[in-house]
């Protein structure tokens, strides 16, 4: 008798985990830490003061942020030159989609992977002549 | 009018990609180089020769394959010591069974991202004033 009832769930204490990411020609266009650095940006209205939240170089987060505004086709955050302190930065439109876009999709991915583990319960250890 | 037809996808080129493992109470249980590792055991009869044809100690593949067993409460493979040539291994019905359902498992998970892939085309980009 097929039984996949969720009594099956954590049987083995194994569930599916994942990471995700947007990729483009370039390869990674969006993931886990991109968005954390759209946020701060958000946060601190300065690039610099957003790669220096994350232990990351001014060079490196521009270079982050270059690479996602080429590949998205349109740029995800404004600056502004402003001598010593690096301006001003803000989000545009396509940046705070990019935010949003990334953690729905993670919700669901999440999901799936839950999905995935309640399924899970049979699949080990089935036969008893194999226990340890 | 809603409109989630496929003639969006790839639109800018972007796509969803992601990593997958199982996961117990020590972290990884299988994950993909465990699994090839599996492979190579079934290929090579050998732990000794199935860890070297992925340039991998002995130790470690035997660590690996002892996270497994722990993990599982059951043995993915059973070696039997022979000397110098480190004996015979050959997979149990739960080391098959571990095999095909992660792959199973993978390719359902590639599905999901392809399916969120499809979905994506319109998320980027959508005002003409970002527009680099």
């Amino acid at each position: 008798m097929k039984n996949n009832t969720p009594q099956d769930k954590g049987k083995s204490g194994l569930h599916w985990r994942g990471r995700l990411w947007l990729e483009g020609e370039e390869g990674t266009f969006l993931g886990y830490g991109r968005v954390v650095l759209l946020e701060r940006i958000r946060e601190y209205g300065s690039l610099a003061q957003a790669a220096r939240s994350m232990e990351m170089s001014y060079k490196h987060a521009w270079d982050l942020l270059a690479s996602m505004n080429r590949q998205a086709g349109c740029r995800l955050v404004e600056t502004s030159r402003g001598g010593k302190s690096g301006g001003g930065a803000r989000l545009t439109v396509t940046g705070e989609r990019a935010i949003t876009v990334f953690w729905q999709y993670h919700a669901r991915f999440q999901d799936v992977l839950q999905e995935m583990t309640a399924k899970l319960g049979e699949v080990l250890c089935g036969d008893p002549g194999e226990e340890l």
